[in-house]
């Protein structure tokens, strides 16, 4: 039994809370479907068992380090080595420094990450600190060297459902061939992300398009084979059961070369000589590529610029654009009427800096107006922890309990209407926005 | 009696509902101010009955049949001829698929406004759906051919006072005359929208200017006769009952140009000549030209450059700006310090996007700390859906009824002055923000 | 005994008011901690009676007298003389004005600050209005002639522990030396603002150089002489109690210049030919040696161009910036994230027209998520009215324990927690950010 207070994160309002408390009873069993993520499929591969508390929860979350430093307690004084290859030296000093610290993390989502662990995967309710440090790794570390503490274990009793990784286009994808025919509770996908070959003027562009090249068994020699490349991959990835794309970007305006220009930069890339500006307006050119390519959802993380590509392909019977944005001031003014217009978008769920319990709140007040919630993608995790993904998923549950309880309290949504609004949110939307999800399309 | 739930929309804590309710009770029962919105002046002219459901709510509504369409149900799928002049082949057709998409407008302000129509004005509770949409239709269908639904009989039962209508700066306001000696249970004014003689570069201009001509009945030959010809339509239009002039503006800068630079851009102009770049720079200057001939409100629509017309006209004694933004982060940084500085400048009520239980809530949070409750418009409505104005009234007093409950809850503002407050942002500040309508003033 | 509701500004919600009035007594009778600020040192030297009400609650405060402006009651209908040492001509009128007006106050902190002066300093809980302005202005009036309301008493009374001024740098802090040695409750400190020297476009640049060259006994012919001089007065300051150094800044850009164009743009300035970009350039360049030269806390109020100096000095071991804005939309999307990452970065209080009842609360809920409480000041006045110091601070310290609670009834912080974090924020964050206010550093 966890130790948490099963109405964490429930509004306070005692009416407000009864109906939210009913919402969310109808959403928390569900499964877990996570359409975008950076967990590794070779997790799931190998199946070792995690190490130490510190490894697992403290050396990989730069949330949580980025804390520490900011108090001026660095990498260095938390024994956290630069090279990933080289084990921690002392990890139970590691985590007695942070332990130490826990009161930095009040009200943030670190926090509320790591309770929701604590409590519901290891059922302690230790509270960190420097008297219990010692304790607790003793406690973390004797559980996850226990077989049901395994990723595939793990992988089932958090009802994961669907999870998917997120891959470079050379990638051979052998971790996912391996799981397709393992016995796992899950469904493990992988998805396309190509952006390191667009990023011409780099120095590191030239061995990736070298990868590219091994993995079609080919010399690229210009533009148009570059995009035969990236179009084999892309049916290699779908078959492998990719359902989106996913792509980063943070130029102004996206708008495609005509051919001869668009030549010209893969040319000069080739011999070397791609300036800035030939990567910005390739990049901004090979969006729309990959737009033109799909079949399939892509995964896009920019505010502006986007007018073009939805002018574009936003009535595409065939695609969807899932658009994450890291400004709130666009939610109101920009993304949620964009959204409430093209039938191509949805809004992603609120991300990285945003994915809180405030900003998860603050994104339905932003966008529900305008956009209402079936033009939502229902939340996205995007997460490389792991053993956070159940944390991140049901927080999520409990605020658009919250949100919608208020519109059932103010007399806005009948019970009813609340009820199924939580189930597609939690579950069929993140399903329909990723279609070949449904049972047909597989 | 109307099915609706007294309550929605007030807050959901007891304490504050309790206080939001006694606040609410008092502004109710007020006669609706409708100080700027797009009805048509011939509507109450030909007192006809309104055509079928989905002719009256769906076809003219923009954000309800965008909705659709932003869910692939487009306006050939829905059965919306694209010629206005065209009725809908089949009504119940397109009433029907609307109504199986109602989920779609869940905490939308479409559906609140739809709601409050179906409840307050045809005292049905049945809520659309696949289901009820037959029954819903002939409900409404029978309902709407009785002579109590007529616009002039629908007018006198919302209790409208006050309802300003926009027109274009030839406009004859035949309808408005015949109005005037009507027997009418509401004044029904025009207000003078000049825009259109402003966008110089653009194909309609001339055309524009060709009507302005015939309704002086003189040629226009230079700038002078422009504004000449513009002062005397303003003084026919205030005549007939105006009290204020309307604009929209998206440029950036808001600047005078010198006599002899005007004069070119305006010769230009009639040659047949001028640029978007002549245009963007004679709407400038023609605001400034409407600001300095205005001892009546003008209500502006942009935000930024505001701070030269203010420099100039701010302080001015007989001219008030009443300002509306889309852009919400500009309440708090730029929009409420400057109503808190110039005399003539005046926040206007959320707006459009932002017509919304959110908005408005989100609107007096963003503002009031600066600009206080008396800078500001009371509410206007905008709207063309004449159906939805006792909505819209109805739900600003009751999200300004739930922010001075929360005042009074928190014990910073007195219950007896949270009353008064309402009544003001109801009813008295919009009658003084358009001065005319004051008694003497008429 | 004060006729304020105990419960002001708390939560509206039962359930969530009880855990706040309970974290809020844990704090209410902290002495108060005033670590930025523009009250004059010379008010404690002189320790006279107050003037009348109108000379001190009206004239000085241009919130008030804005508020009043914008509603067309302007300084001379106030009858306000322009120049500071001519007195009031008819305090008694100018008090019956304001209290006339006392309704365009609701809601807005003018009114929340006044109260709390009106009911906790002068025990009245008279309303403002034009029945009562004589009484209480009689009421008031004889209070400030006793000896228990004059500047040292009122100090004293408000508990005040320590008291920072602003001053510029070549003050000869005449005023500190004598407090210094006076009987006083609470330590006043100097804050170091040379600003002025940095402006060298303007015409007042000479007249601050020639001050500065006074206060240093020589002659200033280039660049290495005024910062020889600005090192110098730092050093005095320092002596002096200073413990911060405070800028103002809406530059875009902040980047030191090389040494020869430094040396050249001085020059200019002492030849009186600077231009506004030699300013712009000088002003940007001088944050940057300021910087160098600290190792005391700067307090700095702009929002771009940060970057750069945090990447030069973000992680220096003896330095504090302290951040401040007016821009609420970087709250969330920039400023929270960079005192998250940078150590020697702190998020200043919210301020200005920031420093509301909704402004406090908005800031925790746009930082907190990222930067947690402890990247953060501690709450700043800002004021140089001196009366309502206590007001903000505690209303600081109610807003901070309404939003604790929400976090101890959303079950996301045990109360122990919270009541540890208010006393953080309310009184050991800000001793902590301007750190030789610690016993041994004094």
């Amino acid at each position: 039994v966890s130790p948490l207070d099963s109405d964490r994160a429930l509004p306070a309002d005692p009416t407000t809370r009864a109906i939210a408390r009913e919402i969310y009873g109808t959403t928390a069993g569900f499964p877990i479907v996570s359409m975008h993520g950076h967990v590794d499929a070779g997790l799931f591969v190998r199946d070792e068992p995690f190490p130490d508390p510190a490894e697992l929860f403290i050396r990989p979350d730069h949330y949580l380090t980025r804390m520490l430093g900011s108090q001026r307690i660095g990498r260095a004084e938390l024994g956290l080595p630069e090279d990933p290859a080289v084990p921690l030296p002392d990890p139970r000093r590691t985590w007695r420094l942070f332990c130490e610290n826990w009161r930095l993390y009040r009200a943030t989502p670190t926090r509320y990450w790591l309770e929701h662990i604590l409590g519901d995967v290891f059922g302690t309710d230790t509270r960190p600190s420097a008297e219990t440090a010692d304790t607790l790794y003793d406690e973390l570390a004797s559980a996850l060297a226990r077989p049901e503490f395994r990723p595939t274990a793990l992988l089932e009793r958090f009802r994961i459902e669907t999870l998917a990784t997120t891959d470079g286009a050379a990638d051979d994808l052998t971790g996912h061939a391996q799981l397709a025919t393992a016995d796992l509770s899950a469904l493990v996908i992988p998805t396309f992300r190509p952006d390191a070959l667009f990023a011409v003027s780099g120095a590191a562009w030239r061995a990736e398009l070298d990868r590219l090249q091994a993995a079609v068994g080919r010399e690229i020699g210009d533009l148009a084979g570059f995009l035969d490349a990236l179009g084999e991959r892309r049916l290699f990835f779908s078959a492998a059961g990719a359902r989106a794309t996913d792509h980063a970007s943070v130029t102004a305006d996206i708008a495609p070369l005509d051919g001869p220009t668009a030549a010209a930069v893969f040319a000069r890339a080739l011999a070397g000589e791609a300036t800035a500006a030939d990567e910005a307006a390739f990049v901004a050119h090979m969006l729309f590529e990959m737009a033109r390519m799909s079949d399939i959802p892509v995964a896009t993380e920019y505010t502006r610029g986007l007018r073009p590509v939805l002018e574009a392909f936003g009535h595409h019977p065939g695609l969807t654009f899932v658009v994450f944005t890291l400004d709130e001031t666009s939610f109101s003014r920009e993304l949620a009427p964009l959204a409430g217009v093209f039938p191509a978008m949805r809004l992603g769920a609120p991300w990285w800096f945003l994915d809180t319990p405030g900003g998860m709140r603050r994104f339905r007040e932003a966008i529900t107006d305008n956009a209402g919630f079936y033009n939502t993608s229902g939340f996205v995790d995007d997460t490389r922890a792991f053993c956070s993904i159940p944390a991140r998923h049901d927080l999520s549950r409990r605020v658009d309990a919250g949100y919608l309880a208020q519109l059932v309290a103010e007399g806005r949504l009948p019970l009813d209407e609340a009820v199924e609004t939580a189930a597609d949110l939690a579950y069929n939307l993140p399903r329909e926005t990723y279609p070949a999800l449904t049972a047909d399309a597989r």
